[in-house]
């Protein structure tokens, strides 16, 4: 089943149900008025949601053209969004790039942090930038929602509780991160609004690539109209979205609707090295800090900038077949 | 104006007007049907609701009985609940145990963290603990909720943006948060469901205790039926509440009904000294890490031990008069 928010004008958009090749939509709030309601009365809502999508598949409903440009983020404002850090690659990098070194424990007991949720950005929406030296950076990454969890789930138990896989631009603000982190209390200022992808899927939406809890399937990041990133999901990730999510509830209930983003996909290269851009032949980066890691490694310095107006980030992720799952994340850096 | 959230069995329940008393209250669930929804359209609903105050404080409605025990926390959930460090004196003896060093930094650029907001606790609820090694502590704090407020606001335009004060009770599990500090990310097992008083007031009901968006009366912190603090909020404080509302909007809006808390409200003692703590004369304290480390500093060890199943906490604030200005915080530690 396929779900998306359709911006209304209203701060929660308005649910509704997409044909599985992204071309059809047919309003749900009959069913449940926004995604959020939906995911609070779940086992109510599913099977009517699942009905109505087999008929927009069958075209037995009266359904209208899709377009990406007018959805919303599936939540547009969410109760909870954590964001881990799945692919110990990506950490690897950025502490590299910081001279920080990665504790043992990371390999074990899962990274990750509160993020804020009030009010993300539509998947289309420009990047708000207050000053350049900021920093700006994307990061590609994949996440999920879950109906409520009870505290201390076990990673199996936490499997059962996704119900909705989706993508996220995750902004940064790389020149805010280290004092930030010096403070000892985590991102704020350094982690703006995030974006999410059109579409939400159910698992069952990936089929034999959505296996224990981790998506096999490339993570497509353009930056500029050119490839940047093709890094594969299904490789390189030390704990699964379920993992991730049970770390979450160890100490409290996570209330539905809460998202969990698996941090920024990232690949070692085949010898385990950093790998390689994909104009080299590589899989490429999720993000810009992570090729600056290897631009310094290679030639002493980063020779690729942080993202400043105008700069265009595209994030998505086909089938086997090529076909999108999500639709994609397209967004412009713009000065404010 | 005063207004509570009654739990309904809905999980975002029900607005109501209380009187100043807070002994009756009436629904204005024609106004708004919920706090959130309120203060989505703030503009509009503000007026109405104050009007509702003034029939409440004349009688002209019928009103029922408020039981504080009845309410939930004002946002049952939140899109944002950010915490800062307005008190500073309870940084330096925290972090003072933890043999950790308060960075020059913190006296003008202030600390906060992304709090849980999914599901806060009722403010009379139990607070669930897994495990008496976790080191569970409360921290009475003040808390306020903004409107809509655009990123980049100065703190004179952030304290026009304050719409509702209240107080919470910011559960931490001590045990849990130097190992997850030394990963870097900030808070997330270490900082559980918090809770907040039972009714939220706009700063004019706080008269002149209201001043440059800090308050100034002494929050009440009784510990297992003692008093444990008399910390005066209006005394100490580095950042006020506007200023910290400032801080989280500087790279993004923030929305509608997000939550700013002050951090634990903390006073040196009378010589610039860590203070006594109340039975000794002193204004004792806000969480009971900060005894412990007067206990340390005092006798080499500390003999208070954090709280376990069957220890209470209750949070109050009175007005000059001695009347309950947000009623009461009263939670029980349960096993779970």
């Amino acid at each position: 089943m396929k779900l998306a928010t359709l911006n209304d004008g209203t701060r929660d958009g308005k649910l509704v149900v997409v044909s599985k090749d992204l071309t059809r939509f047919c309003p749900a709030d009959n069913i449940a008025p926004t995604l959020q309601a939906a995911l609070d009365n779940w086992a109510e809502c599913e099977p009517k949601l699942r009905n109505l999508y087999t008929d927009v598949e069958h075209q037995s409903v009266p359904c209208e053209r899709f377009h990406e440009r007018e959805a919303h983020s599936p939540l547009p404002r969410a109760y909870q969004w954590a964001d881990g850090s799945a692919y110990i690659n990506h950490v690897e990098l950025v502490r590299k790039a910081r001279n920080a070194e990665v504790p043992e424990s990371f390999y074990h007991d899962p990274l990750m942090y509160q993020g804020g949720s009030d009010k993300f950005l539509p998947p289309r929406a420009d990047i708000p930038l207050g000053d350049p030296a900021w920093g700006c950076d994307m990061e590609g990454e994949i996440a999920v929602v879950t109906d409520d969890v009870p505290m201390g789930v076990t990673s199996e138990q936490a499997a059962d509780h996704i119900k909705l896989v989706m993508l996220v631009n995750d902004v940064s603000l790389r020149g805010l991160i280290p004092g930030e982190l010096a403070k000892g209390f985590g991102f704020f200022q350094s982690k703006p609004s995030s974006a999410f992808s059109p579409v939400a899927v159910t698992p069952d939406e990936l089929g034999d690539a959505w296996k224990d809890s981790v998506v096999h399937l490339p993570l497509m990041v353009d930056y500029n109209g050119e490839p940047f990133g093709r890094a594969e999901a299904g490789e390189d990730a030390t704990f699964s979205l379920a993992e991730l999510v049970a770390h979450a509830a160890k100490t409290r209930d996570l209330g539905a609707g809460t998202i969990i983003g698996s941090g920024t996909v990232s690949n070692q290269g085949p010898e385990g090295d950093p790998g390689k851009p994909v104009a080299d032949g590589g899989r490429g980066y999720s993000c810009i800090a992570e090729i600056r890691m290897i631009e310094t490694i290679r030639s002493g310095e980063a020779s690729t900038r942080f993202m400043r107006a105008g700069d265009t980030v595209r994030v998505e992720m086909k089938d086997r077949d090529g076909h999108s799952i999500f639709g994609a994340i397209e967004q412009t850096v713009v000065d404010i």
